[in-house]
């Protein structure tokens, strides 16, 4: 190419084109941010941005008043083949559809910017590879958290550091769900019905209480944290389901709340990967994070804790997050200085521990029949299996002798492998009336 | 200047000179960064990062490993003229000496990054002025909130966004003494002789707990937030000194932690900015941010609540930020597009609203004879002054009649004005042993 850069023209030009994939109520809200802020985006890009054409399905869709009539296009291909155009926004959504428009931009040269988290999720990597061959950017602060800023932080406040560990409440649903049952003592079911009633949960909730959200939005995390290519599908993955409104008061009562869980730790040679309900201390400030809010807390080996929190959903924080990724791929074109912010990931395979290995300290609950010698058992199958117990304490008496009554435990740490040698061994006896809740605790 | 720009040399030449001002603890925990992530940076900058000069005041003092002794220099003009230095890292600290060092540098067409709190909050908008007006830029990450990216956040993440309200716990020392009053039942005189003892505070501490950091920090995330000129005396602050246990325990029984918090508000017209103690529900996010971390709440118009959460001093979390700054400026340098990181701030002078205008809820602690009709008196002056409790209490029975007992008032929102008309009046009064105790109450 000799010594011309991406984006020559468009410096030449004083303007910066703009094509949208979609145009939902994300972008809408963000022709609106564009349309409101014009005149302070070009201040701070040094040209102007210029929306050339949007791709939608249907022409006749009502839209809003920020998007104008004649942007509108039903072909892929005049957004993608229009030379004018720098930077493609991605607002399709789904996997292959999308996967095969933003392939084309970057084969293009276009800097893409998108907020598809299950795009980046499953073909992040590969996606992140051919904008660095090509020279040029991907950009997706809206795919992850929503508005919460995380993937800027990572790039650039950890561009001397080192990410040790990362905690995050990425899920909405998860958290709207776990807050309820907890403040307002709801059943599972009704709390998910009531999230339904509120727009933060699908008809179907699977995706987001079975865990597999957060564990698409983890693989993204760790691609930026820890330089990590892994599929989500490798990953221990955990949901809320098998929580019941009675482990949130004995959570309580031992200084715990539950809340669901992203984990990521650099072990060196493996990179733990994990996504679960877990006990955290109410003193944490992961414990407070209420309502469909999110956070992620990372651990820098020089920055120490770094906690971001905010919105992980919602049509307007995701356009803000998309509009200041769209300002960031601006400016770099504008500067010549394309694929400079890509460049620096480079995900590459690594090993993941296996859960067997993992460490952590437990909480499980059985039922067991009230008697005498039930606590002496269960304590001498947790030591035969070397898990060391903190805490084994029966919640109440049973009505009648012999009745089901609640038993606690709370373990030191322990490896997993453990845990589930003990959990095996006392399955097998007659100890348990009901399959045991397990737990993962996590001081934080 | 014609078409030449900031740069071109450096560029052509593939590596971008720096040179530090000052070699303490912060500036050696830079050189050691720059160092161990030498080749990341390279490939992140597109130059190589060269330290070619570093000022210090005593050439035998012993210095981190990785500076190098040929760096070392006692004379500023050896860093200031040297034509290969594009980027000036001042870590000398102060006021007068670094802002003469700085707009030196500025003047010389450098970038200049720097963690110098004082000078930003004394200087900022002259030298963000000096900056653009040379078209180079000013960085200052290091020197509001340590190691928490709260600066770019506020210029990148919120560039599409409107920050109708921040509020930050933003002094260490601050909240360690109010969290062990808490937590450990201290007296605030115990606490900061604990502080003190573990390196949190300084051996005059009233320059953190009178609240007067805290106000330098404001004036500075107000410049970024709000666009506002302001100086640090104009505003309401308070510190922690007449803080008492007891408040905490009063504040903890009626579902409080007091904090101590920097807060602003555009409020269009003016904006309100104001440091003090004050009661929050133990349920918000800011309510666990315990021990010496730092914590800034953000409310964007759409963005909606984001909050940033980590260490707010400490030498590599500093070190941390002020590399991440570096990387921007030379990124830019490379780029040919110096300045426009800088240019995006345009601090203007804004109207302070009146403190006596300002609407908060109060928490407010009597001390009484324990007499009948002094829960009526309290009651008949605040609704005298149209302010309207939510509560009032005596805490306890005095031991004998007409003794000292401790009432508490809450109040429902109202103007200072209004609520400083009650406490006038009541002091006119025979009705209090000692002067109230007032603090505001904010919902979070």
């Amino acid at each position: 190419m000799g010594s011309h850069r991406i984006g020559d023209e468009s410096r030449a030009r004083g303007r910066i084109g703009l094509g949208l994939l979609g145009c939902g109520t994300v972008g809408g809200g963000v022709l609106s941010l564009l349309v409101d802020n014009a005149r302070w985006l070009e201040g701070r890009v040094g040209a102007r941005l210029e929306v050339r054409r949007v791709l939608v399905r249907d022409l006749e869709k009502p839209r809003s008043r920020a998007c104008k009539p004649e942007w509108l296009t039903t072909d892929a291909e005049a957004v993608l083949s229009d030379p004018e155009i720098d930077v493609v926004v991605e607002l399709v959504g789904g996997e292959l559809e999308a996967k095969a428009l933003v392939e084309r931009a970057i084969a293009s040269g276009k800097a893409v910017v998108t907020a598809n988290k299950l795009l980046l999720a499953k073909h992040g990597p590969e996606l992140v590879s051919a904008a660095i061959a090509k020279g040029t950017d991907l950009a997706f602060e809206g795919a992850v958290g929503g508005g919460i800023p995380i993937i800027r932080t990572l790039r650039e406040a950890f561009a001397s550091d080192w990410v040790e560990r990362l905690v995050g409440i990425v899920n909405g649903t998860c958290n709207y769900v776990l807050w309820r049952m907890r403040e307002g003592g709801l059943s599972f079911e009704d709390a998910v019905r009531e999230a339904q009633a509120k727009g933060y949960a699908e008809a179907d909730p699977t995706l987001d209480t079975g865990g597999h959200d957060a564990a698409h939005k983890l693989v993204v995390l760790a691609m930026l944290a820890f330089g990590a290519r892994v599929s989500s599908d490798a990953l221990c993955v955990e949901g809320i389901e098998a929580i019941e409104e009675k482990d949130h008061r004995y959570a309580d009562r031992f200084g715990y709340v539950i809340k669901h869980l992203a984990i990521g730790v650099d072990r060196g040679n493996t990179v733990e990967l994990r996504v679960h309900p877990t006990l955290i201390p109410k003193t944490s400030v992961l414990a407070n994070v209420s309502g469909v809010l999110n956070a992620i807390l990372l651990e820098g080996r020089a920055l120490g804790p770094c906690m971001l929190y905010g919105r992980g959903a919602g049509d307007m924080p995701t356009a803000v997050s998309v509009v200041s990724d769209i300002l960031d791929v601006a400016r770099s074109i504008v500067a010549g200085a394309s694929g400079l912010m890509t460049s620096g990931i480079s995900p590459e395979p690594r090993a993941l521990l296996p859960i067997g290995d993992v460490e952590t300290r437990y909480y499980a609950r059985f039922v067991t029949p009230d008697r005498p010698r039930v606590m002496a058992e269960l304590a001498r199958v947790f030591g035969g299996a070397d898990v060391s117990l903190e805490l084994l304490m029966q919640t109440a008496q049973a009505t009648e002798a012999g009745g089901p009554v609640d038993v606690v435990a709370i373990t030191h740490r322990a490896r997993e492998g453990q845990m589930r040698d003990a959990l095996r061994q006392l399955g097998s006896m007659d100890l348990l009336m009901r399959p045991a809740k397990v737990f993962r605790i996590e001081a934080l």
